[in-house]
């Protein structure tokens, strides 16, 4: 037996726990992390809540491990396919196109936008997971709108933070308009709000970079 | 007694049911709908729990009795005041800044843009009135922006729908960064966004109006 392999009862473990979190992070996208109660999750996975408390100690301890399990996914589905792109307005385009198909993709839509503002006004480390994870989403966002700038893709004098807002606002709006009102049109509305608004303060070579990573991006 | 007197007990119970839904408007902006149970809304409001079923006969009513007061909250602090000024560009201007102030200066926030994520994945009687409260609000926006492309104070070939999607991520993202992230710069940013969105489509007396009707409304 090699080092890194596990023993056959915690390899299932392991799978419990990730089958659970599938499950949780599709139920809290689509009703709320509220709804990701102990009787109902054992319910869902055809396990006892005692089998479930072996893996999560607590409705909140669940609820923690589906947020870290939707951050994971939507790094895996937005993030990570973009990775490979020049750093800039390029990986900007594909980082934009894969977050609006992430959205409008997902039944419950963008896990981001579902769950962030259920908790905005109850305090505790649930609460503080889920806005550790939006202020580091726009992090990425900024960075790579100021990366773009230092190196002459958007126009000098562009605000990172201003333009990482009215993005954000454009996921948040489609998210809205698709899950509340059924809005077909909301995918593209937020495609052509977000491409305008970054090509609105791009150069002639970072428009060209924009729409290359953008295009590719599906 | 004139016509339109009511008795004591009908009054009574008037001011008992007003008094009732401010609490439960400004409990549902702070934490949601799902917070408002028949069992803390009585002791909130120091009544019994049978006393408060008698004005609410099921939490599905309190709900819906609850949008319905938030959504004439809305109207009297936004919509009101904006009323006294010519349709068109120059009243869209005080209807945007006056909702920017009522989701900065409300504890919790926008009340629309609170409770609009929800339920959106929960159909029934609640969402269908969250929903028709959304939809009348773009209408809203939507309309007076057309009435000010057909005046001339919004440039033709402006798409209406387009710029209401915008203006109404700016009001999302605005609420998400005050209420989970605590940026206190939430609101100017969302005041630089939607003045310059309306602005680049504006005419050159639209963009005078606008100025009017924005400055106006505080």
């Amino acid at each position: 037996m090699r080092g890194n392999e596990l023993p056959a009862h915690r390899l299932r473990g392991q799978l419990t726990r990730r089958r659970v979190l599938e499950h949780t992070v599709d139920l809290a996208r689509r009703e709320g992390l509220e709804a990701l109660t102990i009787g109902r999750v054992a319910e869902g996975n055809a396990i006892t809540k005692a089998g479930l408390l072996g893996h999560f100690p607590s409705k909140a301890d669940l609820q923690l491990s589906t947020v870290d399990a939707g951050r994971a996914g939507f790094i895996a589905d937005v993030v990570a396919p973009a990775s490979g792109r020049p750093e800039g307005i390029e990986r900007l385009g594909a980082l934009l196109r894969r977050w609006i198909d992430h959205g409008a993709q997902q039944p419950g839509g963008c896990f981001i936008a579902s769950i962030a503002a259920e908790f905005d006004a109850r305090p505790g480390a649930v609460r503080d997971r889920i806005a550790a994870m939006v202020h580091e989403w726009l992090q990425v966002l900024e960075g790579m709108i100021r990366r773009a700038t230092r190196i002459g893709e958007i126009k000098a004098g562009t605000d990172a933070r201003r333009l990482a807002f009215e993005l954000h606002g454009y996921e948040l709006s489609m998210n809205l308009r698709a899950q509340l009102l059924g809005d077909e049109a909301a995918a593209a509305l937020a495609a052509t709000a977000m491409r305008s608004a970054v090509l609105a303060c791009a150069s002639r070579k970072g428009r060209i970079a924009f729409e290359r990573g953008w295009a590719d991006a599906r």
